[in-house]
């Protein structure tokens, strides 16, 4: 049952469902030739399955423990971590001068989505210094892009983020964590920060922390926090770790899964640290970094989904049970080939969103072309949301489909539940996520939403002559998004967005899925056509009562007091 | 954040929702005046919130474990067990000759679920020791009753159900453990046996095993099974546990959950049994006890939403977060109030579904009518399927209120997600029990279903004056589920069926929960009618897409090839 990166899923997705070809297209992009993206997934895919997911059970039995105040990895980590590094998947779309790959998002991406399927305790680690490399390279003084780049992109140091602190959790502007100007360009840092995501390891010479915190000028709330860089040990005058930083690991965190990956409270005090981007505008290189996060982790929802349906399959090719037809296995049983449909379907659906997503990161970068952006920007909440709250179901689902032995913890189906429970929280919770799309991201009137619903909708009217009955459902799924979309983008009370901003997030997730499964109905093979025909029939009817649920507004909702959920 | 069963919840789902007024007036559980019922659930209330729900970290922390043949249990679990045991809870619905309480299955179902709230890992024990007793009751000889029942009702001894093995999960009739009469009226049984829950323990004098076999002359498959007691200690003349009988446990399995009770591989060696019911009568036997414990499994997913309801909402009343207004708390936001309203009536339709199913068994038990006993079995798959799903779901939103802290194991939120997770799968996983309910159950040609929404659409014509909106979507949905039955009952193809049985079951639990709830707004005060108002505008739409998806049939999704999931 061992994982296999799933290659030709991202080439026809790239290929025929995402328009992958506008981006080779693109002067900042040539080099992303067919034959290139192939040799790329190729090689990573083969790293995936024969260095990273070998090592993601022993990850599960041998927790990351904290020793003397250092950080032991369990078995394999660091090893599989050097292969990660060695291989330039750190850096592959960062800056080519300072040794990144300057390769697509897109292909960040699906090499992110294998990593995720193969190990995800180990493939946060890389995540959080893509961030960091990515607010480095927006906000970066030269000095902190000299010093720093070129060893976190070769995987050398890596990257983290802290935001969080106890009382300053999704409302990040309740930090407490100060900076006090050193005088000589630097900062004292003191504060402590909970959460922190593979805060110190014992494989790379250096881990970098970006800290949020307050200068002794800055406002409260979101306005007054500034970003640093607070490397665990500072950088000599040739770039070397040299001197220890006032920083240390409290405790780790004794999580429900993931327990590969250390999450740390820390404590700074008086650490030096420089400072990134602009003082007072932490927030806005945070940003960078989170939205380049949020893209990933959705990713890594996908990833986990994928390896929990490969492990599921496997078991249901492989178990005899009942009198079922043909092989005698599970998998000709309905309910079974129901559970592995909407598993494969939804894994499509959910990958194609997240490509889309980078397409439109790609396609901003390369041109500038605001409408890029701003696609971008909406699609980034639906994927991070839509792909984590897929990989929660279908794990839950892998489990269904083992039976008893899915409870049991030697299966390994358990773990890809217990592990991913945390991607619909961090980074934002979904309904964070949802929030964001229902308020910021229909900021411009719903511009960005209409002209991809228009997108949708011509899709379906060219299919109308080959796939009838399935472009009908596509474009009317659409039409009554759209309806529902106009109303939100006409509530000035935003109480009454938010109140279904959830549903609504999930609906737009299933008309772009639908709209995914038509292309790739129209443009695949018969195998393809009949998991679309799955999807558009029976899974995107979900939008109707997910549509009816977000068009309630906030009213009766907020009506239905605190006291009275209790009573 | 401690767990306080909820009694005011039964108090009023009997009085106003599930008609216990009827149960109470027949001849056979005339005791069960308003009086006794409430003194019963304050009782049992009192236990649970003081006694039991303590113990539940416990039993998460430190595993129940095999130490030289014998499991040993978490710290209070025998405290705990022996509470329970006292109290008569266990025999509340056990036949008073043999010291039960003979009180209506409402009444244990209601103490169930606040047990399960509590610690579902010690509840397990009592739950499969009930299933025993009416198995007992129903088809034990006087020999085997005499000698079994007073201590199973007492709870000095436990009893256990033993039907899976290796290679018979949910295809019992595989099963190849072996009964030689021993020409004394006893049997000699030998087999291996898996995932027997609360197979030992250190708290009771006895351990009473039901185990699944076949005679010599028993023929393949389910046809051929009989059903044995055999005690872990024979009992003497004078009914003493006295021999050690020839079975051991092999090993304990290491769970996802539910880490308090111990889960066993069983081997049994020529131990002696004897035979309950008739030769080759086993799954006859064995079915009352299923039916018993797949109502009670229902319950028990209901039994954790609550507990993890009211962890989440003392959570989300508790912490500050954000710019809410009024306390400043998190459960100001619209998103933490859709979550926790959500929680909150679904824990309330499923409830009121377990309920109704209980009162359809005691209607049937004190009056032999033929359309009560059809009707509890065709609720009984509905509760038992839908009760945990709620359970696996709600835990999860629960997670989800907490953020951040939702995934970390001090919370014991997680432990709600992972102790609910195998409910979904034992007693016949979800998938089996839809297919029971559109096959088996709708061989009366739909007439128990038809019953059912008759009723339903009554009660929304009955609600039309005064609360018209919320009994138009109610009658709506039932008449939308009806033609939907009228379907299903006419595909004589079963595959037809089966392909959508999990969402057509989800999509009846749906109608009868706004049932429920409109019952509820008609009768209760404005708290209850502006939940009733949320479940039925929000979340009973969530029918139109799940009878889409099961009206759709089998072709198209057998079509898919086992070939095309994996390729």
């Amino acid at each position: 049952m061992a994982y296999r990166a799933p290659v030709n899923e991202f080439r026809f997705l790239m290929e025929h469902v995402v328009g992958f070809d506008k981006v080779a297209a693109t002067d900042r992009f040539t080099d992303a030739t067919a034959d290139m993206v192939d040799a790329i997934l190729t090689e990573a895919a083969k790293m995936c399955d024969e260095v990273i997911a070998p090592i993601n059970r022993d990850g599960d039995l041998h927790p990351a423990r904290l020793e003397n105040g250092v950080v032991r990895t369990p078995p394999g980590f660091g090893a599989a971590y050097q292969a990660i590094a060695e291989g330039g998947w750190i850096g592959m779309s960062a800056s080519v001068e300072n040794g990144g790959m300057g390769l697509p998002m897109t292909m960040t991406t699906a090499v992110n989505d294998m990593m995720s399927g193969a190990c995800l305790a180990l493939q946060l680690n890389p995540l959080m210094s893509q961030g960091q490399i990515e607010a480095l390279e927006h906000h970066g003084s030269d000095f902190i892009k000299e010093t720093y780049l070129p060893k976190l992109i070769s995987g050398e140091w890596n990257g983290t983020m802290n935001l969080t602190e106890p009382q300053a959790g999704s409302d990040v502007g309740a930090l407490r964590t100060k900076a006090e100007p050193n005088g000589d360009g630097s900062y004292a840092i003191s504060g402590q920060k909970i959460y922190i995501t593979w805060a110190d390891n014992d494989f790379t010479a250096n881990t970098c922390h970006l800290v949020l915190a307050r200068l002794p000028d800055g406002v409260p709330g979101t306005k007054g926090i500034s970003l640093f860089m607070v490397p665990k040990l500072i950088p000599d005058a040739d770039g070397k770790p040299a001197e220890r930083n006032s920083l240390r690991i409290v405790s780790l965190e004794h999580k429900m899964g993931l327990h590969g990956s250390p999450t740390a409270v820390m404590e700074y005090d008086c650490a030096k640290g420089w400072l990134v981007g602009a003082e007072h505008g932490g927030m806005a290189a945070m940003f960078t970094m989170m939205n380049n996060a949020r893209l990933g982790v959705g990713t890594q929802g996908i990833g986990i989904a994928e390896g929990a349906l490969q492990h599921a399959l496997a078991y249901a090719m492989d178990r005899k049970q009942g009198r079922a037809p043909g092989t005698g296995t599970i998998v000709e049983h309905a309910d079974v080939r129901r559970m592995l449909a909407t598993m494969k379907s939804e894994v499509f659906a959910a990958r194609a969103i997240a490509l889309m997503n980078a397409v439109a990161i790609d396609m901003s970068t390369a041109t500038g072309d605001k409408a890029w952006t701003a696609r971008a920007a909406f699609l980034t909440p639906i994927c991070k949301a839509f792909g984590t709250d897929i990989g929660v179901e279908l794990a839950a689902t892998g489990i269904q489909v083992f039976g008893g032995m899915g409870f049991i913890e030697e299966t390994g189906a358990a773990q890809y539940a217990r592990d991913v429970r945390v991607s619909t929280i961090y980074e934002g919770t979904n309904g964070i996520q949802a929030m964001d799309l229902v308020a910021r991201k229909l900021m411009d009137g719903g511009e960005a939403a209409f002209a991809l619903l228009d997108e949708i909708e011509q899709g379906a009217e060219n299919a109308k002559a080959t796939h009838p009955e399935l472009a009908e459902a596509v474009w009317q799924a659409a039409e009554t998004l759209r309806e529902t979309t106009e109303w939100l983008v006409s509530q000035d009370d935003l109480t009454n967005r938010f109140a279904g901003a959830v549903p609504f997030l999930r609906a737009f997730a299933r008309v772009l899925g639908g709209h995914a499964h038509l292309s790739a109905a129209i443009n695949g093979d018969v195998a393809r056509l009949k998991l679309a025909t799955f999807y558009i029939m029976r899974v995107l009817p979900e939008h109707v009562g997910l549509l009816a649920h977000a068009r309630e507004g906030g009213d009766d909702l907020m009506a239905i007091t605190a006291e009275e959920l209790a009573g």
